[in-house]
């Protein structure tokens, strides 16, 4: 049996470096807050603003590093304040996603594709994911006791050397399944 | 097996009478918009503003008719806006349940407890009830399908001769299950 730790995600963005110097100026280098779960990837001081045809929605983080494509992932809350209608995707899956206009302080950005709902996904090493029998790719579910307890079907197993194993849900997942502080799930496969 | 309607419930507060003529004055009565699923119950013309220590929330729908006491029923991502910890809880269940301070045209009403975060429910009339196994208060399952799709564990069945077949819930649980349009659930004992 796998017990996962369980993360919310907030939205968020990643960004490529000629975007990084439209947002915030040409020369303009990320600034690390501090390390997340993924070793390697890290909140930032910076924010941006996303705009969509209904409104907008400020202090968006960026975590870093750079990427080779923009992306925005936010909850389905959050499309609705924007009045997009974002496709569920796996990270750096861009092609025909939503369009989305992000502002930095010295510049603007429209994306004609780039934001989505994360995917809920487990990320997990080679060696966890020998371990339990899992693969790449695989669709699993993980259980969640409490008041709100449930099963989240659809999950998509990460595998790869620089992960760390936890699994990844948006606010909107956390919220419905009552989460606060540090909680675990059960894969069931 | 027994297939049920799925519908989210937006934010909305009900409101006793001594609490609607604080809020729209005396002698005031609430306009009925439509008819909801649960016969008797409707969402009304009046809004009001709910306040909490961090922020505010305009627009709250007030659902009619009126009640033997004010409950505010948001989710967990009103309460961050917000800024109050609501317990998970079964409409009517006040005591206990957080603070909030409700504002309408003519007045306001802080109340000492009222703010919820509904417990995901199913109502059945005895009849359907009764065909399925399940009582009044038993706990069940509902599982959802689609590309978010999930079981919601915790799910209380509400057994009255007025109610219709449906299954409540909020919208980070309709988000959560990637949910749009008519949607049924299975449930799952």
């Amino acid at each position: 049996m796998l017990n996962i730790l369980v993360e919310a995600s907030a939205r968020h963005a990643h960004v490529t470096k000629e975007h990084l110097a439209i947002l915030f100026g040409e020369g303009y280098a990320l600034h690390n807050v501090r390390e997340l779960s993924q070793p390697g990837q890290y909140l930032t001081e910076e924010k941006i603003r996303i705009e969509g045809p209904r409104g907008a929605i400020d202090k968006v983080s960026i975590l870093g590093p750079e990427r080779p494509s923009t992306q925005v992932e936010i909850s389905f809350t959050d499309a609705r304040v924007l009045g997009i209608k974002p496709p569920v995707r796996e990270s750096g899956d861009i092609a025909g996603s939503a369009s989305i206009i992000i502002v930095g302080p010295a510049g603007s950005v429209e994306l004609t594709e780039g934001a989505m709902v994360a995917k809920r996904h487990i990320h997990l090493t080679p060696t966890v994911a020998e371990e339990h029998g899992l693969k790449d790719k695989q669709i699993v579910s993980v259980r969640l006791g409490g008041e709100r307890g449930l099963v989240f079907n659809e999950v998509v197993c990460r595998v790869r050397g620089d992960f760390a194993p936890a699994m990844h849900i948006d606010y909107d997942e956390s919220n419905a399944a009552g989460l606060s502080g540090e909680v675990t799930g059960t894969v069931e496969v």
